[in-house]
C-alpha cells in the first residue's frame, strides 16, 4: 500500500486540522480518520467521513428532539429490539464514507451491492498505476473438489511458483504494452514523437482483472451491515472478505452498541427453516430424530447438525 | 410552531455542547444546526446533520487523497461542469438530514420520492398532536378553471370564512372524537374507566389529512436537488413548496457552490425540444417564425414563447 | 367494492380479448387477470399484468440461452437453494404489476416499502369517490394493554357503537363538506354558481385518513417477498395484513415453487440469535436450561421457548 | 457472435412454442423476442421478456381500469405531456429484461446504472469463454488532444498494426495461462493429473478486461430511457454506444409512441442554462451578442452557438 509522498502529506494535512462542530462525533472512529488501513498487497480502506452514531438510530427510531436517551443502557436496549425485530430505517440514519483501493475483480463483486454511492478513478481520463494483486502463497488454493464456487486445498511446489510466475509476468507484460500503447510519459507528454498513442479509454481494456483502482463509497448502516453480513462471510470470496473485515472493524470503532447488536443477532445468527425447527422441537423433546420424513435435503441436514452442534 | 418547554431545552442542550472533529464543517449550516426553521401554520424544518460540503464534491470527482482543490474558483469551475454535464455520482458524497413537522397530506406527496431516509412518528405507537393544518387567508385558493391540477383566485367573503369554519370545525371535532375513541390522558391512563379505548391503530383513521406529522428525513446532495426541482418549482403545491424553499435555503448555506449552479443549470434553466430548437434557430435567424408546420402543440407554443420572452 | 358498469365492461373486455405471445405464461395466474378479489370493506386487489415465472428465475441464476431447465424436479431444487442462501437477484427476473383499492392510513404504511413502482389516483386532479373504511365489528380492537402497538379484546356493546358511529359520521360529515367546498357536480359544472370552489388540492386536506384511494403498484418478486415478509406477519396491522395475504395467494398461482420455498425458508422460518443458538444447543444436548446466564432478555427468552415449542 | 448449435436450438425452442394470453402484446417486439441482435465482435443484445406497451404508460398516468385510451392520438398526446414534463413513475409501468454478451470494460461502465436487475455469469463457478473484443481498425482511435476522456483520430499504420497485435497476442496468452492454470478441460477433468489446478475465481484474475461476459438485465422503461440517454449520447465510449443504439431500436419497436417522445423531448432537446437563456433572448430580439458580460465559460458559449446553429 504505497502511497505517495504527496498523498501521505495530503493525509496529514487533513488530520492536523481539528474543527468545532455542533454535530455528534465519535471519538474512535476520529483516531482513524483518514489514515489508509492496509488490506491484501496493495490495497487500503480509508474512513472519509461519516454521519451520525448510535445515539442517532435511537434518535430516529424516537423521532426525538434532542439525542436518543440519556442512558446507554436504553440506547442498548434499543438497538438489541430493532436489530432483533429487523428494523432497517434507523439504521439507515447513520452513513459512512470510504476510499478504498481493490483489484478490479474485487471491484466487480462489490458494485453488485446497488444501494451505495460510488465514485471510482477513470481510466478512460487518467492512467492507471502500475499495481497489480498477487496472492500470498498462504493464499494460492485450489479449486475445491466439492463445491464449484469454493477453494480446497493450498497448491504448493511447482505449481505455485507456475502460478504466482504466470500472475507476475502476464501483468507486467500487459501493462507494459498498455504504457506503450499509450505513448504517455508522466508529464503527458509523447513518449515516441512519430506515434499518436491510443485513447486512454481503449488502451486499458489490455490490462488485467488483478490491476488495482480506487474509488470512495458511501453507505448507510443499514446497507454497510447487508453489505458485510454477505461479504465477513465464510462464502464469499477470500480477497473481498478481508476489505469487509477490516471495514467491520471500523463499524465497530464507529457504533460499537450497533456492532455488538450486529454480531448477535446476523453474524453469529442462524436461520432455522420450517423442516429444520420441526427437527429442533423434536430433538429438544428428547427424540433420535433422522432425515427421513424430515423434509430436509442431504446438505440441509449437515448444515442444521453443524449449526446445532450435532454429528451429522 | 409550538415546541414544549421540553423540546426547547434539548435544542438548546444540543447547541451546547461544542465538539471538536476531523471532518469537513460548514460554518453557515452550522449556525442554523438544530433549530427549527418555521413552515405553515404549525409545521417545520430543522437541520439535523451532515457530512461532506462543496470540497467533498470536487474531492469524489477526483477520487483524491486531500480535499478537492486548494482553490474555489477551481473547485467552482469543476462543480459547475459536473452540474453542466449532468453527472450525478459527486453530489451523491454529501448527506443532509433533517426533522420536518408537516401536514399529512403533504408527507404524501413527499414521500413519493423514494431515494432518501425517512423515520415517520407513529401514530400505531404513540398519540398524535392536536395540530392541524389551515391555509392563511392569502392561500385561499378557488379551483384553477383552465389548468385542472391548480389554483385560480383567492377566495375571499362569505365563501372564504365558510372553507375555514369548516376546516377548522371538521379538524377539531374528528381529533375530539379520536381522543374520546382512544380514552387515554396524559399520562397513559383511561379517562372513562368502564370502556377499554380503541386501538391507536385504529382511532388515529377518523384523523384528517390536514393533521401534522413528523419524520426525520435524510438524502444526499444529488437527490435533494432532484426534490427541489420538482418541488420548488412554481407547479408543486404551494404547501409543498413553501418546505422546499425553506430547505433550498439550507442548501445555500451548506453548499454555496452547488447551490449557485444548481440555479444557474437547473432552476433558471430551461429544456427546449427538438422541435422548440428549430423555431430557436429561426427566430435567431431573423426569420417570423409562427407556429404552423412547426410540430408543436398550441400549449407548448405558448410554453416556449414565454421562455423566449417572445409574444405567444 | 362497487364497481361501476363501466369499470366492470372495461374489465370484461380486456379478458375477451386472447393474444399470442413467445413470452412465459402462467395459466393459473391468467384465471384471475384483471379480476379484482375483495379485500376489507371497499377495497380490492387486481392483478393487471406480470412477467416471468419460476423457470424465469432459474434461467436467470443460469444466465442459460433457453429455458430454466427440463425438469421441475431441477427447477424447484434450485429455486430452494437460491432462497436458502438468500440469493437475491434472480428472483428480481420476476415482475408483477397490482391494481389496489386501500385505505388512505393502509397506503401510508405500504408506500413505505420503496423498491417499488407506484402510480396513485391524484386527488389534485380528480375527485375522490365517498368510500372509505369502516372495520367491521371483529375488528374493532382494544388498545392492546402490554403491547403499545398491538391491539388487545374487541370492543363490545356501547363502546363499539359509539365508536362505529364516530367512525361513519365523521367520515360522512367531512366527505359532504369536501364536496360542499369543491362546489362542483358530476359533470364539473358549479352546483352553487354564486361560489368559485375550493381548489381539489385544497379540499382534500378535509377528508380522514380511512377514505379510500387506489394506485398501480409494481415490484419484482424479490421486493415482493420482503414486502410480505413483513406485512403477512402476525406483527403487521390487519388492514395491510388482509391485503398482503390476499397477494401471497396471487403469487402462489404465479409462481408455485419460489411460493413453496418461501413459506419454508421465510415465512415459516425462525432467525436465532447467537446466545438463542447456544441454549438451542445445550437443550438438544439434554441440559434443562434458565434463562440466567443465557444473555436473553425475558422478552427474547419468551420468544425463543414458543419457537422451540417449550413452556417459557 | 457465435452462438453454439446448442444455444441456438434452444433459442428457436423458445421461438416455436406460441402461447395465449390476455397480456397486453406488442407484435413488433415479438418479431425479435429471443433472437440475438449482434454488437462489436463477438457481442450481442436479446430481448428475453417484456412486460407492458405504449397504452400501460397512459393506464397507470390516469390509474384506470381498462387500457388507456381508445385512441391512439390522445395516447400520443399524454405521453408527450407526460415526456415534456418529466413525470416520471408512468413510464416506469413498462419493463424489458435483455440478455447480453459484452467486453467486462463495458459491463464495468453499464453497471454504474443501479436502478436495474442484473444477473452475470459467474467466473467463480464456471469457466469464461475465450472471447475478446478486439476493436475495428475503424474504431482504433488515439487519444484526443484536447478532451482528456474523448478520442482523436483513427490509428493508421505501423501503430495500428502493432496495437492490434498487442491486443490479440495478450488477450491470447493471459487466455492459455487462464487455461493452464485450471488444468480443467471441457468435461472438468483435470488435463495433468499431476498439478490440482487453481481455483477459478483466483485463475480468472489474469484475464483482460476485453474478455466478454454476459448477463441478464432488467430494467423499467423510465429508467431504460436514463441509460439511454447517457450511453446513446455522443460523449459515450464508442463500445457502449453500439450496444445502446441496438437497444434504443428495440425500444422503437417496443413502444413507439414513447419512443417518439423520447427523441423529440429528450435525446434532440437541449437543456439551456439561465445565462445561456438571456443570450438566446437578446439574440431573437435581433440584438448581435459577443460572449463578455454573458456569465458564460469559453466552452459554454461555444456549446451554446453549435445548438443554436451560429459560428461561435
Amino acid at each position: 500500500m504505497p502511497l505517495t509522498p504527496e498523498q501521505q502529506a495530503e493525509i496529514d494535512a487533513l488530520r492536523a486540522e481539528r474543527r468545532e462542530t455542533l454535530r455528534p462525533t465519535v471519538a474512535a472512529l476520529e483516531e482513524i480518520l483518514y489514515r489508509p488501513i492496509p488490506v491484501l498487497d496493495h490495497g487500503f480502506v480509508r474512513v472519509i467521513d461519516y454521519m451520525g452514531d448510535d445515539a442517532a438510530v435511537v434518535q430516529a427510531a424516537r423521532v426525538s428532539y434532542g439525542r436518543g436517551t440519556k442512558r446507554v443502557s436504553e440506547d442498548k436496549g434499543l438497538i438489541d429490539y430493532l436489530m432483533r425485530h429487523r428494523h432497517t430505517t434507523p439504521f439507515e440514519m447513520c452513513e459512512i464514507k470510504y476510499h478504498v483501493k481493490l483489484p478490479i475483480f474485487v471491484a466487480r463483486q462489490w458494485i453488485r451491492h446497488r444501494t451505495a454511492n460510488v465514485n471510482e478513478y477513470s481510466a478512460r481520463y487518467s492512467i492507471l498505476d502500475k499495481e497489480f494483486y498477487v496472492p500470498a502463497p498462504d493464499n494460492l488454493a485450489a479449486q475445491s473438489s466439492t463445491n464449484r464456487q469454493g477453494r480446497g486445498d493450498v497448491l504448493a511446489g511447482a505449481e505455485a511458483a507456475r502460478v504466482l510466475a504466470i500472475l507476475r509476468e502476464d501483468a507486467e507484460r500487459t501493462y507494459a504494452h498498455y504504457e506503450e500503447m499509450l505513448n504517455e510519459d508522466a508529464s503527458g507528454a509523447k513518449r515516441d514523437p512519430a506515434r499518436q498513442g491510443l485513447a486512454r479509454e481503449l488502451a486499458r481494456i489490455n490490462l488485467t482483472l488483478n490491476t488495482y483502482t480506487q474509488w470512495y463509497w458511501k453507505i448507510d448502516l443499514f446497507n454497510l451491515m447487508h453489505f458485510l453480513s454477505l461479504r465477513a462471510d465464510a462464502h464469499a470470496q477470500y480477497e473481498i472478505r478481508v476489505y469487509a473485515e477490516t471495514m467491520l472493524e471500523t463499524m465497530r470503532r464507529w457504533v460499537p452498541l450497533t456492532h455488538d447488536a450486529f454480531l448477535r443477532y446476523r453474524l453469529g445468527a442462524a436461520n432455522l427453516s420450517r423442516e429444520a425447527l420441526a427437527v429442533v422441537k423434536r430433538m429438544i423433546a428428547g427424540e433420535q430424530v433422522t432425515r427421513e420424513g424430515t423434509g430436509l435435503s442431504a446438505r440441509e441436514w449437515r448444515e442444521l447438525m453443524a449449526v446445532v452442534g450435532r454429528e451429522a
